[in-house]
């Protein structure tokens, strides 16, 4: 059920994840090295043909098949109209931040997603990063810090859940404690939920809304069902004066949303349920041979366990390598560098791992010659 | 080639502006009832079925087949670097009043497209409107007015080239007296060129940057090529250091593009010269049509001549019915309200004309029926 690319199919699906040298394996950008679910596949021809690429109609299905999914996979009972229409998700988290957040600074743990500080620079918002100390046992987050954050004046929060790069998935007790301190300072939290569905067996995945139900969750099909090409993004809102003000904004605040990501979005929350369980699985696998491959070959690199995502978050300053992705690319496989999602943090990197076993296998063969080479 | 659709293709594949009572004929928001030029048709499917939804290469030939466009077009020799992608024209003329532009308030001739209004207060910039007169015998550019809002500090001016909803295709000399002006105040030219490519027999489109080398120009395909669905437009910009600015910026300023829009662009600047011809072609008809169906059922219409666009803007005022839009829709007919494009002016309403002549002239009926009601 899950059609892996050849290098050459990859190389025409995904440009941007394997613009490389030949012969590099890319292993950065969250992108998976398969074809689209077939029932998005042949909705989206389906679209095509039939012209269906004018402006996206007023009223769509997505809303109501995601409160399908909600409740399917996380026996989340939410209103198909808390759904409003983004772009995509980081579009959706600006306009949270300009029109639905209160004035002040905003709260970012690291590592994050690079994008995250971007967007809160592009907003003229104070910029307020918790780093997650690389020695923890555990990555949880610092609640006294946040804390003295919210003290000091800011008012928003800004939540990857589960957390990329780290691949937490946070649990109900994190997430009621966060609400916690963010009601008593009067703090709005914006919840990135786009890995959602790629929590892995062993975690349980909690909506962020159902501890909190003045939050912004931002959420998109389009990481789950590989295809970022096809924009369609949803702010979910359960406070109807909230919605309201997010639904009325004008084009350019929107930045609008594409006709085709309303159909494979509707489809993907539908209809694709069998298919997302194959991908589990495979990730799942790709888990467990990552396990081995790093006892095999790697065995000094730390990694937490990996709960959700298929972007697995190395340690490996025990090689002494400042930057072992460069390292990794001088030996043929393109990881992400760790200082993106957290500068000036030495010795991490993030490795993509929703790939063939071959490509997985080599990749982690690759990293090790690279860190035990002495151009390392 | 040019291939209608029927009442129940065009409600499939245009859900915004069939979104109207059985039996309404909708000529409102600015769509034609044309299916897909088939190499875009086309060149779409083998994307979707490669999987090339992924995120945009850095690297794409947009810009190229763009230049090649310009050229044979406008005789236009452009460098295919000036293009740098955005999402769409309003998320592009965003970007560029927020990144490009000098502080000051914003210029804005009016009637204008809406969302010129609401992207200028997106941006938190001040917005300085200068109405043409509705009894101007010509609809041209008060260079006096406009000056006047340069001198008291407006430091940016938003060019809609040719105009919607006018339908002027602008003359050279116009456009070099309007770069004079703002040469003189420092003043920044933001030129939405979208409706570019549908300039009519009989006037010739200038580009703004012709004559203005440190203007912005802001384009797509999507207009032109019926599909605002695929998500994708270009900033088009001589200055290197500009352009520099403009590629640099994260993506949450640019709101990313999207594959399928690259694909797309593509296909359409290089590949669909014989389609845009005869969609003109029919323009250029139902143009002369509606001149008919005037001077048959609507003679004291007014409207200027019609150079580009497939967008006529009605002057109905001699029928004493302030929102004849309304009365329209009453009768089976949904045009656009002219106080959307100029807030406060009665009597005027934009007519979409890129239908069958069928729906035109059954269209005109109605509308002259309306007029002619008692309950007008």
């Amino acid at each position: 059920m899950i059609r892996d690319l050849t290098d050459d199919q990859a190389r025409a699906a995904l440009p941007l994840k394997w613009d490389v040298e030949p012969g590099v394996i890319p292993a950065w950008v969250a992108e998976m090295d398969f074809r689209l679910a077939e029932p998005i596949e042949e909705a989206l021809v389906r679209a095509i043909r039939r012209g269906a690429v004018g402006y996206p109609p007023h009223h769509d299905g997505v809303g109501t098949a995601f409160a399908g999914f909600a409740d399917r996979h996380w026996a989340w009972e939410m209103p198909a109209e808390a759904s409003v229409p983004a772009g995509g998700v980081m579009s959706g988290i600006r306009l949270a931040l300009e029109a639905l957040c209160p004035p002040g600074s905003v709260v970012v743990p690291q590592p994050c997603y690079p994008p995250f500080r971007d967007v809160v620079a592009v907003t003229g918002r104070g910029l307020v990063t918790v780093d997650l100390d690389p020695d923890a046992e555990a990555a949880t987050m610092d609640l006294d810090a946040i804390e003295s954050a919210f003290a000091a004046g800011a008012r928003t929060f800004l939540l990857s859940n589960p957390h990329n790069p780290l691949g937490r998935v946070w649990t109900r007790e994190e997430l009621e404690a966060l609400a916690g301190v963010a009601a008593r300072h009067g703090v709005r939290v914006v919840s990135d939920e786009i890995h959602a569905p790629l929590t892995l067996p062993g975690a349980t995945f909690t909506p962020y809304l159902t501890v909190d139900e003045t939050a912004v969750a931002v959420t998109s099909p389009s990481k789950t069902f590989n295809m970022p090409g096809v924009h369609g993004a949803q702010l979910v809102i359960l406070d109807p004066e909230l919605r309201a003000r997010a639904a009325a904004l004008p084009i350019p605040a929107q930045n609008s949303w594409s006709s085709l990501g309303v159909v494979a979005g509707e489809v993907a929350w539908r209809d694709c349920d069998a298919w997302l369980a194959a991908l589990v699985d495979r990730l799942a696998d790709n888990r467990a041979l990552l396990a081995d491959l790093l006892a095999a070959h790697l065995p000094k690199a730390r990694m937490r366990p990996l709960e959700a995502t298929y972007l697995a978050w190395l340690d490996l300053r025990a090689y002494g390598v400042a930057d072992p992705a460069a390292a990794a690319l001088r030996h043929g496989l393109r990881p992400a560098p760790g200082s993106d999602y957290q500068p000036g943090l030495d010795g991490h990197l993030r490795l993509n791992l929703a790939t063939n076993a071959t490509r997985l296998s080599e990749g982690v063969r690759r990293l090790a010659a690279a860190l035990s080479s002495a151009d390392a």
